[in-house]
């Protein structure tokens, strides 16, 4: 059986790729018309994708899923109205193929160019969400991709309507219909993380552990992160207003965000002004604190923290807090339990804020300003691919250019490598063109 | 014992880790000055070098060990003299680390930096050649990272010494001695590559199989390359001349090398015409033919290609040569058989060429020019760290910027993201500042 499938599984992949190979030169006209084709139908088809999507509920009831995952299941017609819009803004976004990022002259008549090309094949894994389908169909397309989907089996009716409608509506356009291909069981992750020939990327959504799942599973790279555990320090020399304001939005503006913190560092010289005042406010919006002897001996009712707690990603309302001796010490415990998202720094002494800013390792590091300010939109990238909390780049908010790789041009009028070695040699002219 | 090794191992990781930290914070003027003090710590022990690799050559000599093996493993004071010009060489680059490849203000106060830093600790495994050793760690010094290396063991006295100087020069300079290590032993290898969290890149130089083993053996990012399998291949509207020019300059110039070819493809419609006197060529330079049944038809003694042949890198002296009816057999060979390294077309037909330039999936592609142009220096990087044929970037020749990262740095001054949801939402500005 298991042999079976993967035949079947390496045929998809095989007529994805070879799909995205012709996919990969069109024009941007013809990426962008195969979108707005994608648009139209999706907004004639509504009625049928509510009908699917309705049927998926019913069933979601019946298992009696829990209510978050229900209303992340549930499309209804302002989302998938939103999700076309979503379609629409993707064309409007800047063509990530074809940008020439060097041009230079090696010799005379030997030019270089290093120019940005689709991956090839993306493999994305999401969960309950239909209308996460559209948007990264519509990003696959725009990046000239071919994408392998699979989405969460409580929404099975909603995606396989959903790619039928979308492939109904390539049938009218350049791109194969085979460019984007659905998955429909769970066993099928295993043997997609196995593609590694045939699929280029993988971008998994879904809980931290199955992210972890995914990243210890497969040879493809994988774009995303598993935790976010991000840290605010309140440096001696920190504005108490501006202090207690951004520990408030880094916390409590949205807590299940991977960019919200879950530690507070605070240096033990303005511990016991700030605290008392800091922990009535986030009393008040509901936030259980978590603290070392330092801080349990300012305020009262704090659960003491284990290391356990500075390994966690809350993703709720609950802050653990730790009083440091100065901002090495916050360097060194951010450099030691983060998870090199997102960390920010609060003070005035602008020598501190740049040692914190080169020190601590993470895609984002922060001055006087709330964490949750790590996402792709924010950064002005038009698209958020995910955040990859990955040593080597892309890194960060990643956009549409995590999508693309490049590869290097050499044109030449017959020129060999010869002339350039041994006595005699000519030399380069290594003369850049743009 | 095992266990034992591998907290040895930890503990130089964390030492490296820590020493790389600091390193990596250091100014331009810092780490080009402990390249200069290592270059005349080097010079100044040119005789204790020398002697040290005169053991190992002794030690090989009465090994046995192969021809070519020895040859690179020898030192001498000419190579020495080059190697220890290489470091001055590395002090002139321009330097990778700090810089800005993204300014933006996303609101009034609040800017945004995309910016350049190194990316930790280096793992590098090398083979015999001593000044492997010295070139890289000056690499991994300008790039402000540390680095633990493996020589290969007939290296070892080489070796020690050249860590044993380097580490003296150090203790001269702002760099921490210990942010470059040196494992002596086999067993450590694996240690090493089990490593994940405190090395961030792996960069192994040796046989395909070793990288291979490398490749399939870590959780870390591995820059390199196994296989190079290149092609050429000649249009019906090739030039002649050029054609038997580039086919014998990628082939013969350096056979050993990673961007020579191991097969050529050829029109149908040119190859009676050009196969006699290409191969009267090839074989005069000592070239072993290997084809398929329409190329037997065309000259004798060809010995028949198994499909083996497609996948195998020769490394030497030895061709195969396979007749195509058209470009997009030709493109199509090279998608399923190349190892996305590097590869040429020969055409004066412009129409083909681009087709062939955009459909290829390899890190280089090529028109009229030899493959054995795929390389660092010959792209002007100045350095080459090894060149990658995976689908993500970094790609193809990498210089210095495939050692370092990048982070984002935003600084704001009391910027909250709840300013810019819900009602009465502020808007980003997303203004470009470079």
């Amino acid at each position: 059986m298991t042999s079976l499938m993967n035949v079947s599984l390496i045929e998809i992949a095989q007529k994805t790729r070879a799909s995205a190979r012709k996919l990969g030169v069109l024009s941007l006209e013809a990426r962008n018309s195969a979108l707005e084709a994608i648009a139209q139908e999706l907004e004639l088809a509504t009625e049928e994708i509510i009908v699917a999507n309705e049927a998926d509920l019913l069933a979601a009831e019946t298992e009696q899923i829990a209510k978050p995952l229900y209303e992340r299941l549930k499309l209804g017609k302002s989302k998938l109205k939103a999700a076309i819009e979503g379609v629409r803004d993707v064309i409007k976004l800047p063509d990530p193929v074809g940008a020439i990022q060097l041009k230079r002259e090696l010799d005379t008549g030997l030019i270089l160019e290093r120019i940005t090309c689709p991956l090839g094949v993306l493999g994305i894994i999401f969960e309950a969400r239909p209308e996460a389908l559209i948007q990264i169909t519509s990003l696959a397309i725009k990046s000239g991709n071919g994408v392998i989907l699979k989405g969460g089996k409580e929404a099975l009716n909603s995606c396989q309507v959903l790619i039928k409608i979308i492939q109904q509506a390539l049938t009218k356009t350049d791109v194969d219909t085979s460019a984007i291909q659905l998955l429909t069981t769970r066993e099928e992750i295993r043997g997609l993380l196995a593609l590694d020939e045939y699929v280029d990327l993988i971008i998994p959504r879904g809980s931290n552990s199955f992210v972890k799942y995914v990243q210890d599973n497969t040879k493809i790279p994988v774009l995303g992160h598993a935790d976010g555990i991000c840290h605010l320090y309140l440096d001696k020399s920190a504005d108490l207003d501006k202090a207690i304001s951004l520990t408030l939005d880094a916390k409590t503006h949205y807590p299940a965000a991977c960019n919200a913190i879950e530690t507070l560092l605070i240096h033990q010289e303005i511990a016991s002004t700030i605290l008392p005042q800091l922990a009535t406010a986030l009393r008040e919006k509901g936030v259980e604190l978590r603290g070392d002897d330092k801080t349990m001996a300012i305020i009262d009712n704090i659960i003491p923290v284990t290391e356990e707690d500075w390994l966690t990603e809350y993703s709720d309302l609950i802050l653990s807090i730790k009083i440091v001796e100065n901002g090495s010490e916050a360097i060194n415990h951010i450099n030691k339990y983060g998870s090199k998202h997102t960390d920010g720094i609060v003070t005035e002494d602008i020598k501190i804020a740049e040692q914190f800013l080169n020190q601590v390792d993470a895609a984002g590091v922060y001055h006087n300003c709330s964490t949750r300010f790590a996402d792709g939109f924010r950064y002005g990238f038009g698209a958020e691919i995910g955040i990859s909390t990955q040593q080597m780049p892309p890194r960060g908010p990643v956009g549409l250019e995590g999508l693309v790789t490049y590869k290097y041009k050499l044109r030449g009028n017959g020129h060999i490598a010869a002339s350039y070695t041994g006595e005699k040699a000519k030399s380069f002219t290594h003369k850049d063109l743009i």
